[in-house]
C-alpha cells in the first residue's frame, strides 16, 4: 500500500472518545490513523464490527492484536507475585494494563513504519503520564499526540457534535454517567455519584460483582495450585494462568469478591475516587500469600513487603520500562521460587479465606511448634538467645544509671 | 508486713501455668510470690475468685491493676494509627500486651521492694522475648524467673499433678485443647486441630465472633468519629478510645468481623498458627485508613506503609521499649494530626466497607478531578509534566541508540 | 507609603540575573519591585552598597533579612543529624538554603501586602521547583513570577545588553565562567570546564577551600563538643551552633577539607555535574557520626540511615514544608536526644578522622567486648542464641531433603 | 585410608587458637581431625610449613584450596557492586570471608565423609554466628564443634601451657596484642590500646597500610576499567577482578587509603571497635560509585542505597545463604548492568578523588545540562512541571484556610 501521508498509530477502543480522534487528527495533522485495538481481555462488541467502526471512522486501517495470556502471565502477575497494592488495596488494574497497550503500538508503528502515537487519556488522569512515560522508554523518536491536552472539547457533547458535524456514526449517547476501564484482571469506575465521597456507591458502579447482599448464601469452596507464584490449576485442572484468572473471575463475581471503593492520589497530585472489581485477581492475590506464609521466613516476609511497596508506586506512576522495575521484578522472581503449593479457599459473600494450605517447601513442622520435645527445638536454648537478644537493651538500661 | 524472704513478683493470671508456678517458685527458690493480676480487657473469673485463688496457691498477696483505658490509649493506638500489620495480616494483639503488663511488674516491683521478676510464657513462643526484653529495658537487675525453661513438667498433666501434691486445689481439667491469650484488643487460639494446616479452622477454635454464615443477613452500617487518628464517637456519641473498642468489639463480633487464620514466623525461628480475632480492632483500623485516603498526599501514603512494615515487626519481636520504637511512633503522630473525620462503615457477613467518608482536613476536592475547567489544575500543564517527568527515560532511550 | 502599584518581592542576590529582573518586571507587569535580601552567610559586598544596587536597578526599596543563625539550627542542623547526603555524597548545601528565602519572601510579602513572589532561578534547574514548592506549601494566592521561563534573553550577554539599554549600572562581566551558589553552609561551582566530564576540576573551580596538595604538611586535632546532635564546643569553647560552623568553615578549608566533585541526578530529569565545598559541614557531618557509634544500638543505626536516605531526597527534591519532612524530622529527632559526647577530629590533607570518641551515653563498656569473663555477657549463651537464631535456615535446610 | 575414628573438618589457619583445637578435640571427641586451610589470600608462611604444622598438632591431614578468584568474584563483588557498607563505614572484610570457608568445609566433608566441623571463632563475636549459620544453611545434619564455648581455656596463656603439656611446639607468643583477621579484601586489627576509645590508634594498629603522614607527597592517578560492575583494568592492563584487587591493594596501602578506625555493633549485641584497611576495596568501590552517577537515574540511585543498606546487614548478620540476599542480589545485578566505563581516581593522602569520568551507558550529555535550547529540554515544560508536581501541596494550603 503506497500512502501519501505518513501513519500515525492510534490505541483504539472503539469508544466516544477515540472514535472522534480519528477524524480530529486527520483535520489537524497532515497523518492518516491506523487504529490498534490491543485485546487484553476488555468486553468490546464483535470485533468485526470494531474494525468496521475504525474505518468508517475514517482510520485507513484497524489490526487487533490479541495480547490477553502474555497481559496475564507477564503484567499482571509480576504484581501478584510480590503483592503490589498501591496505597493498601488497588491491585492497579488500570495501570498495568498501559504499558502492554504502548508497547503494543510502538512495534507495531515500527512494523508498518509509522511516525507518530496518539493516544485517549484525558489530561487529569494517570494514563496519558503511563503510556507517554512508555513511548519515551522505548522510542523517544515517535511523535505524541494526546488530543485531550490538545483540543478544545470539553465534554461528550462536543465529541458527539464533532463527529455528526464529520457525519461518522456513533452509537454514543450523550449521557454517560461514568468513565471506565477494562480488562481481564479488572474494571473501573469512576465519576457520577462518587464524586461526592459522602455518596455510597450505588448499585449501578459496579458492573462485574454481584452485590454481596445478593451473594449464594452457602460458601464456595475452590482448590488452586500454585506453582512458582502463578496459580496453574482450579480444582486440580490444569489450565494457563489467563485460563484461571478468567474462570475466578466469573467465580469471585458470584461472591461479590474483590471490590473496594477507594480515594486515591494520582500521579499529577489530584486525589480521586474509584470503585475497582478485582475477583479473579483478588482470590489469587490471597492464595498467594497463604503459600507465602508457608514457604518464606521472617526476612523474606519482610523484604517482600518493601519489594511489594516499591513496585505498587512504580507501576502506578508508569514506570514499567525502567531499571528499578526489572530489578524489583528480579529480586520478587527469587522469593517466588518457593511459592509452590495447594490451597483451599472459602468464599462467601465478598471474603476469600484461605482454610486449607500445605507445600512442598513448607517451613512449618507440626513437632516443631508444639510443646514436646523435639531435636530441632531445645527449649534451654531460648535462655542464651534472650540473653544476647536483649543485650544491648540491657547494656543501654545499666548505662542510664 | 515484715517478710522473712525476699519477694518475686509474678505476672498472674489465673490459670493453671502461673498457678502452678506460684508453689514451684517456693520451693525452688527462697522467694516469697507476689501475684500480679494486669486488667486489660481480658475475661476473667470475678476479681475476688483471682484473689483468693493466688492466695490458695500461696502467693503472700495478689494485686489487681486495672490499665484498661491505658493500653487501649498509649499501646493499642499507636499500632492502630500507623496501620502495623504483621505479616500482612496479624494486628498484634498478644504482642502489644506484653510490654504493658511486663511494665507493671516492674513498676510493682519497685513499689514493694521485690528482688525479681516471673512470668509463665513457655519457651517455644515469643512472649518469653517480649516479657523479658521489657525486663532488660526498664531495670535489667531484678531477677528473672521463666519456669517453663527451667522445670521438668513437660504437660497439664504434669503441672495437675504437682497442684495435687502441693494440695492446691484447681478447676483446670486435663484436656485443654487451645492455647489462647486474650485482652480487649484480641484472643487468640493456637494448638489443637490447628497444628494440621491442612485442617480447617473448627467451630471452636473461635471465641468472640460469630461464624460468618450465622451473622445477620442485614448490613450494620455504624457511624466513627475520629480525632488525630483515634476513633472517639460511634452513631454520634462520645465514648473514649477503650469505650469505643470494648462497643466495637461487641458489634463486629455479631458480624464475623476481625478472624484471621495463619502461619506466622515466630522471633524465635519457628513457624505456628494461630486464628486470631480483632472484631473492633478490625473496624478501627478499616476507619482510619479511610480518612486516611482523604487527608494523606502521596509521599506520605507511602511513607506511612514504611512505617507500619518497621512498627509491626518491632512490636512483635518485643522491642517496644527501645528508641526506635519512639522514633517511629513519633514519625507517625506527626502524620496522624490530621486523620480527623467521619465514616460510615458498612459490616456485613466477615467484613468492614467504608461507604461515606469525610474529614475537614480532605485534599479530595469533587472539582479538581472532574473534566471541566478550574483554577487548581490545567491540563495544559501535563504536557510540561510529562515532558520533564519522562526526561531521564528519553535520555536513556536517545542515549542506546 | 501610598503606591500606585501592587508589589512584588524579589528574592534579590545582587548579581546580574536578579538586577536584570528589576526592570523586566517593571516593564512586563504592573507592578512594583521590592527588593529582599536574605542573609545566610552568603559572602556579598557591603550591605549599602546591595541596597544601593537595588535601588538604582529600580526597586521601591530593599530588605536585608539576617536569618544565619536559624538557617543554621533550623535547617541545616536537621540534615547534618540525620546525615542526609543525596545520593551518597552530596550535603545538599543549595537545597537546604531554597526554603528558608522563599519563606523569608512570603512572610515579608504578608508583612507588606505583596501580591506576588519572583526569583532567579533558571528553567533547568532544581531550584525553581524548590522555590515554588514552598511558594505552594505556604501561600499559593501569591502570584509567581519566573522571569527566567519567561523572557527571551539567553545569555548574559543579553541580559547586559537589557541593562545598558535600561541605563542600569552593573560591574558584571560578559565573561562569567562558572554558576555558583553560597551560603554559610556551602558554595556550588557548575559549568564551564566542568561540563565535559572527562575534564579534571580546574583550580579555579574551588572557591573556599585549599587544594589538598597545598593544606598543611601537619595535621591539626580538634575537639568539637556535641550535644543532642549539635555541636557547640570547638576546643572547649562554647559557642552557637553558626558560630561554631563559621570557624569550622575556616579550618576545614584549610586542610582542603569537604570537596566533591559529582554528578547528580537532577530532579528535572537531567544529570548535572557540581563541584561543591562543605568543609565545616563535613567535619560536623563526620563528628555527629563518631558519637552515633557510640550510643545508637543496631537497630537505631540501620533505621537512621533509612530516615536519611528518604530525607537527602525530600530535601533535594523541594518537600521541605511537607508532612513528610516533619514526620522524618521528628523521627530524627529521638535518636539525636542521645547524641551527646566529644570527639577529637584529626584534619589532614582533606580528610577527617574521629580519633577520640567519648559520650556519656555510650554502649560501650571496654569490660564487655573483651574476653574476660563479665557478669552481662555469658559465653554459653551464644550456644542458645545461634541455635534459635539460625533455626528457620535449619528447618529450611531440612526440609529440602 | 581407613580409619578406625570419624572425622571433623576444622577450619584451620596454623595460628595458636585453632593449633590447641587439634588436640583438644583429639581428647575430648572421639575424632579425628582434619584441617582445612581455605586461601583465600591471607598473608599466611610457606604453604608447606602450615601442612607440617597441622600434622604436628596431630591432625590426620591437612589440605589446602585456593579459593582467592572465587572469593574475589562471587563474594567480595556483590558488595562492592552494590556499595554494602555496614553501619556507614565498614566494607564488610571479615563478614564475607566467613561463608566462603564454612562452604568449603562443608564440601570437604561431604568429600571425604566427615561427621562434624569445627572452627576457632570466639564466643563473644560475630564469625561464630557466621560459621554455623551456614552449617545450618547448607548441612545441618553434620556436628559442629565450637571449641572456645566448650573448653574452659580463658586466655592465650592457657592455650600456650596446654599445647606444652601436649608436647606440640608453637611459635606463638604470650604476648599477642591485637586480634587480627585478614584476606585478600582485608585485614582488620582489635584489642589493645583500641579497647579504650579514648586512646588513639597507635601505630602498630596498621598492617597493611602506611600512615598518612608517610604517604608520598605527589599523587598517584590510576585508570580503572569497569565492565558490569567489575573493575576488569588498571591503567589499561585487562586483569581477572583477583589480580586488580591485589594490585589495588599495594598502590592504595602506599598513599594510606582505606583505613577505618569505628565502633560498631556486633551482630551478638556488644558494641566493639575496629581498625579496618581496606585499601584496594575502598579504590574500587569509589570507582564503582563514579560510574553509576552516569548511568543510573534517579529512581535507581535511591533503590541501590535501599539495597546495599539491606545487603550490608545480611552480610554482617551471617545471611549469606538465604533466600533474601539472593533477591537482592539478583536485584543488584540488573542494576550493574549498565555500571561500565572508565574512571580516573587521584589517590593522595588517604584520600580517593574521581577525577575524570566516562560510560557508554551516561545519561549525562552536556547539552542537555546547559542554558543553551536544545531538542530535548524546553524551559517552558518546567511550568507545568512545577503546577502539577506542586498540585497536592497546593491543594493542601488551599484547604487548609
Amino acid at each position: 500500500m503506497i500512502l501519501s501521508k505518513k501513519i500515525v498509530v492510534l490505541a483504539y477502543s472503539g469508544g466516544l472518545d477515540t472514535s472522534a480522534i480519528i477524524p480530529w487528527i486527520k483535520e489537524n495533522y497532515d497523518l492518516n490513523v491506523f487504529a490498534l485495538v490491543v485485546d487484553i481481555g476488555q468486553s468490546f462488541e464483535d470485533l468485526q464490527d470494531i474494525e468496521k467502526k475504525a474505518i468508517s471512522s475514517g482510520a485507513i486501517g484497524c489490526q487487533i492484536i490479541d495480547l490477553k495470556e502474555k497481559f496475564v502471565n507477564d503484567y499482571v502477575y509480576p504484581l501478584l507475585k510480590i503483592g503490589a497494592l498501591y496505597e493498601g488495596s488497588y491491585l492497579l488494574g488500570t495501570a498495568i494494563a498501559r504499558p502492554i497497550i504502548a508497547k503494543a503500538q510502538i512495534d507495531f508503528a515500527k512494523k508498518i513504519g509509522a511516525v507518530a502515537l496518539a493516544h485517549g487519556a484525558t489530561g487529569k488522569g494517570n494514563d496519558q503520564v503511563r503510556f507517554e512515560m512508555v513511548y519515551a522508554s522505548l522510542d523517544s523518536k515517535l511523535k505524541i499526540i494526546s488530543p485531550w491536552r490538545e483540543w478544545d472539547f470539553k465534554s461528550r457533547e462536543d465529541l458527539l457534535k464533532y463527529l455528526k458535524e464529520k457525519n461518522i456514526p456513533t452509537n454514543a449517547t450523550k449521557k454517560k454517567i461514568y468513565s471506565r476501564d477494562e480488562n481481564i484482571f479488572h474494571i473501573s469506575t469512576e465519576g457520577g455519584v462518587l464524586e461526592d465521597l459522602w455518596n455510597k456507591a450505588s448499585k449501578d458502579c459496579w458492573v462485574w460483582t454481584q452485590d454481596v447482599e445478593n451473594a449464594p448464601n452457602d460458601p464456595e469452596y475452590v482448590v488452586l495450585g500454585i506453582q512458582n507464584g502463578y496459580v496453574n490449576s482450579i480444582n486440580n485442572v490444569k489450565k494457563s494462568p489467563y485460563q484461571c484468572l478468567k474462570q475466578l473471575n466469573k467465580i469471585g463475581s458470584i461472591h461479590g469478591i474483590g471490590r473496594i471503593d477507594i480515594v486515591e492520589n494520582r500521579l499529577v497530585g489530584l486525589k480521586s475516587r474509584g470503585c475497582y472489581e478485582t475477583p479473579g485477581g483478588t482470590i489469587i492475590y490471597q492464595a498467594i500469600r497463604a503459600i507465602e506464609q508457608l514457604v518464606f521466613d521472617k526476612d523474606s516476609m519482610k523484604w517482600k513487603e518493601n519489594l511489594a511497596l516499591e513496585m505498587s508506586h512504580l507501576i502506578y506512576d508508569g514506570k514499567w520500562f525502567s531499571p528499578i522495575r526489572e530489578s524489583i521484578q528480579s529480586a520478587s522472581n527469587v522469593l517466588s521460587e518457593v511459592v509452590t503449593g495447594t490451597v483451599v479457599l472459602k468464599l462467601y459473600k465478598g471474603s476469600v479465606y484461605a482454610v486449607q494450605k500445605k507445600s512442598v517447601n513448607s517451613l512449618y513442622l507440626r513437632s516443631y511448634s508444639t510443646f514436646s520435645e523435639d531435636n530441632v527445638y531445645k527449649q534451654s536454648d531460648a535462655s542464651g538467645f534472650i540473653n544476647l537478644y536483649s543485650l544491648s537493651t540491657r547494656i543501654r538500661s545499666i548505662q542510664k544509671k
